[in-house]
């Protein structure tokens, strides 16, 4: 059984990005991933995809998601987004504060690709 | 494409339980259910298992998690607790103030059962 106490996000080798796991591989999970994270303004995930369905809870700030094939969509505190398994997505700080999300993946670890296929070698555990 | 407003949760059919559904088979997902629960004080839910791994996410009051096999454990805002799939479990407040907490699934819909076998018939749709 496993119990913890949730870390702050601290910085990540991918600019502008903090984060931290707060469960996944490391906790006997098979199948769920969850990361905090804090995009800083101006800061954006790579166009990527993976091959599990993932949803952002966004507790502040407001980001932009670009999902191939929609208009990019504006979001921010208190909304959910729900991302389909094998999108290729994008995520960025469309404001002025950092934008803080909880993303919770249906798989662990994760294992994302950039557009071409090429694995995304992840800076943390997941 | 789902980016939802959270809605609060409202009382449902299992006394001392408010529940919303803030994403599940309804956005399209398959391998994620994200409920947002408040457990009002003396509230428990009975017993149960599901075929998938569960993640809590507390974010207000005190609860305490009883895993079949181990010892009752207490837990509060700001703590992750892990379930392992097809474990024995019930969460209960332990405290005078309302529990709040992210339940998330690996799997949508959620399927849980007492503990000889019986299917629980939820009162909301995952």
């Amino acid at each position: 059984m496993h119990i913890l106490m949730n870390v702050d996000p601290t910085p990540s080798a991918i600019p502008g990005i903090r984060h931290a796991t707060l469960a996944g591989s490391a906790q006997g999970l098979q199948q769920l991933s969850i990361w905090s994270q804090v995009l800083e303004p101006g800061a954006a995930t790579p166009p990527h995809r993976h091959d599990c369905d993932e949803v952002l809870l966004c507790s502040g700030g407001r980001g932009v998601f670009r999902l191939e094939g929609h208009k990019p969509r504006v979001f921010g505190a208190n909304t959910t987004v729900c991302i389909p398994r094998n999108a290729l997505h994008e995520i960025a700080n469309a404001g002025e504060v950092p934008l803080r999300f909880v993303a919770v993946f249906g798989s662990a670890p994760v294992a994302p690709q950039l557009p071409d296929g090429t694995p995304i070698d992840l800076p943390w555990s997941s």
